[in-house]
């Protein structure tokens, strides 16, 4: 099928979409070549990542964002990546978005992905699934991340912009500024703003942000929300409207798609070599044979490491 | 030298095991061969892997177990793992050890590892140092992180014990639920007990894993604790020591241990497939034409990597 194929179908029936969705999200041949084809067609969506630690409401943030997004009559995709164990697999945010009645509306798309047993591949499927909602048509695509680790970091890196959710209490912004926060956000959210001590946390987070980029061409705005009733979630849309229009009047945008690319190419080189490793244990003698010698303390895991390197370069 | 030797000077000069480590985390050479040379002399440490999301109070709550653990005439190393930015890198916990006047006993021994900078190699470096530990003398290593990503994952399975903290009010346990952290706690902590809600924490936490393990051989306890006045910490102790014993009455331990070699070994392939990748930005050209196609939309991210790692396999 042309790229013209696809798209004519993923517009003509509703459930082409997440079938297609979920091809990708399983490495499916049909998926991926359909993406490929694709790709040509991908390019004007403007993403969003939204990271934060649990806890601060991200969910029913981005209920109340995409509720805001509809009345802007923009079409909004959200993608939930969510380090969730099977019982719960990011469905939070999907009931949020269904109590909203907004499961009827097809200009609003939600997908969770659980990363369970995808380590190291997430932020990998999830580029993927970014460039598919982009073909598809939605000009906005939030992606929602817990911003930890190597897969948390590259989730933020494939966003236009990167919004970092807070909330007063968890350690008063401290926490964002020890998890490298600083480093990555465009947007600075205190959610849950009518809890006490919000006030000192966005102080607190002016302050490091100024520390942390004294000479910066644009401040980071930090602005508080209170998603339950939606207070500054209007503002919140307009600073991230606002950092897309720099994006584009500073000539970052084509900067950001770089580095964007770069991240993604460099995730499916780790998500290869993390399906290589994968494979490894069952099919593996050396590796058993290599870890009985380090629990019998004949050779050291160094050493036993280099064994391994040695037999995967040459089998 | 041997390992006789270097056990000897780890004895005789307290500067000598934080010099040792630190070779160790740089990855020098002489560490790393000191290391294998003194593998032979590990395995009596009883390992207690502390995780949690940020906000909890594992810090504080450490600093108040490595009291009662003194108390109980053992010598103890605090390793804090540490995904900061190199703002605040894990000065918290070092911070409270030293006011507590811990900081002149022999007998506990604080480490700190930023991450920064070292995503990938994170666990196998945390290992390295949990064998230096052990090897100089510590029957009793904590090491504590935040547990997500893979390299929190990796970090808790080179636990002994995994003990996972929780508190009132951060999704009242939901969020440890969703972390995956039912399936890796042996003993379960909500501190900051004397907040409000801890109680319904509590039972929600026994609920999902009673829910979690319906049929397993031990039943997870879960504790309250309050680090600051220390309360509950001595039955914290006294719950780590029983898992430790249940670990060696039923034969557990060296099932464990099997499992923290080869997550070990596993981890230590990682990280040198990691700085082989973390070496391709500089040196490849492949790499930059790779990334040009994607944001020029010649070729699509997932030909670019097959393009990418057919150049790796054969250069």
């Amino acid at each position: 099928m042309t790229a013209q194929d696809i798209l004519e179908r993923l517009r003509g029936d509703r459930r082409a979409l997440p079938r297609l969705a979920t091809l990708v999200e399983n490495n499916d041949l049909r998926g991926l070549e359909a993406l490929d084809a694709l790709y040509g067609a991908t390019g004007q969506a403007h993403v969003v990542g939204i990271t934060g630690p649990p806890g601060v409401g991200k969910s029913s943030l981005i209920a109340s964002l995409v509720e805001r997004i509809r009345a802007s009559e923009r079409r909004v995709a959200v993608l939930a990546v969510d380090p969730s164990s099977p019982l719960t697999g990011g469905a939070v945010l999907g009931d949020r978005i269904r109590m909203m009645g907004r499961h009827a509306d097809p200009d609003v798309f939600v997908r969770s992905m659980a990363s369970r047993g995808r380590q190291g591949g997430l932020a990998w499927t999830t580029a993927s699934l970014v460039h598919l909602l982009d073909a598809a048509g939605f000009p906005f695509i939030l992606v929602e991340t817990v911003g930890t680790g190597q897969d948390g970091t590259d989730i933020a890196s494939l966003a236009d912009t990167v919004m970092v959710v807070q909330a007063p209490g968890l350690g008063d912004g401290v926490q964002a500024i020890k998890a490298g926060l600083l480093e990555v956000g465009d947007v600075v959210v205190v959610n849950k703003s009518d809890q006490p001590g919000a006030g000192d946390t966005i102080r607190l987070l002016r302050s490091a942000f100024a520390l942390a980029h004294p000479t910066t061409a644009r401040v980071v705005p930090i602005l508080a929300t209170t998603a339950v009733d939606g207070a500054g979630v209007a503002e919140l849309l307009a600073a991230i409207d606002d950092h897309a229009a720099w994006l584009d009047s500073e000539g970052e945008r084509t900067h950001r798609r770089e580095q964007r690319a770069r991240t993604e190419v460099l995730a499916g080189i780790r998500a290869a070599l993390d399906a290589k490793l994968q494979g490894l244990p069952h099919d593996s003698g050396a590796l058993r044979a290599a870890v009985a010698r380090v629990v019998n303390k004949e050779q050291s895991p160094r050493r036993a490491v280099a064994s391994i390197l040695a037999a995967l370069e040459d089998p």
